[in-house]
């Protein structure tokens, strides 16, 4: 039952499905569970290990939480995805902790971690898959922070945007990411990426005319 | 020649050493140099793949860099640790970069990394442990960012100290990392984290008898 519901997915999605046993593909699939997640709804808070989840519809945002209450997102899952880091029973050399929420209904595979972490011990090419889609995450997470946290871009941007919107008077800032990044003084892939995240926040629009600012509130704030 | 003086060294640090074929042990012993680090020395600039790092005398310190030239200490490599950070030809998943200084003189063996990269593709017990490593090392620089960065605790700790050495009248606070988190509202592990990384930096000395600070300007400007 089980099997014929989760194994079409996990083949395509693990590489190492083809190469684990008929025994251990059908271990993980009793060990899944097929959730939906209604809009606004916290799945992990951090304090235990959730699993392994499978994104198959909707976007959950993956934050973390100051002592304050403000929250920085650190990177959006969606159809296709996978998240490691909710399963800090599976990467025991993951120490820190992460939230995320439901940003739309979503449905989710979720894997158990006692029992991915089980498989993941005895099969070098899961344990391998699951490190390298945790590590290419850190690298996300780092990204951010550094940026956001550590270089102000968000905020250098933000006023960048702004300003040019006011000179203008237009909402649609007609640049290149390069030209933004040689008026800020930055690189053209941190624009970039810092202009995917904002997309993705909904302050702006990217397309090929240019940025679109659609938040005006938020951009201001974050200029500030 | 290789062999011999790296060898030795090898086999007791690479949990792998003894489940790899003599050819690739010779192979990756060709492929690594000893080097001496003066003081103060830059080693890695972020800006290419300088390789695996094993330190075997001195210390290295790990650390990011802003645009305004502030930088912030990650972490730091003393004899008997390995950097992977260094080597991001060999996780290719690792798409952010650190800075590293000797901040003693310090002696490594680096193994290239493209060498490294070559038998870690080839080897399931080679890349589980450089992802382990690398993993493990980026839960440590989460940690860092969460509470410096974004919990504001280094400055919270900072506030802390000076206040409770100007209430005393004393260098000396002699407190429990129990009592501390107490009077902060934080947690035990966070304050205790938080001191070694004061610590490290030369700003304090931890011992049993309490907190002893060292350097009053840089606590103070932590505190501002």
């Amino acid at each position: 039952m089980a099997q014929t519901m989760f194994e079409p997915v996990y083949k395509d999605i693990f590489p190492f499905w083809n190469e684990i046993s008929a025994g251990v593909q059908a271990y993980i699939c009793r060990h899944s569970v097929a959730m939906t997640y209604l809009k606004g709804t916290t799945i992990h808070d951090g304090s235990e290990c959730s699993g392994v989840f499978f994104i198959r519809s909707g976007c959950l945002r993956v934050y973390m939480m100051s002592e304050k209450g403000k929250d920085i997102t650190l990177y959006r899952l969606y159809p296709g995805d996978m998240c490691m880091l909710s399963a800090s029973c599976v990467i025991q050399a993951i120490t820190f902790d992460v939230m995320i929420d439901a940003e739309e209904d979503s449905e989710c595979y979720v894997i158990s971690g006692p029992a991915f972490a089980s498989v993941s011990k005895d099969n070098p090419k899961i344990k391998i898959f699951s490190l390298e889609t945790a590590v290419s995450r850190f690298s996300d997470v780092m990204w951010v922070m550094q940026q956001i946290l550590f270089m102000g871009m968000d905020q250098r941007l933000a006023i960048f945007l702004s300003d040019e919107s006011k000179r203008t008077g237009s909402d649609v800032i007609p640049l290149t990411h390069e030209q933004i990044a040689k008026y800020m003084g930055s690189a053209r892939e941190v624009v970039t990426r810092m202009l995917k995240y904002f997309a993705g926040e909904g302050i702006v629009e990217v397309s090929r005319k240019g940025v679109k600012i659609l938040d005006k509130k938020r951009l201001r704030e974050l200029a500030l």
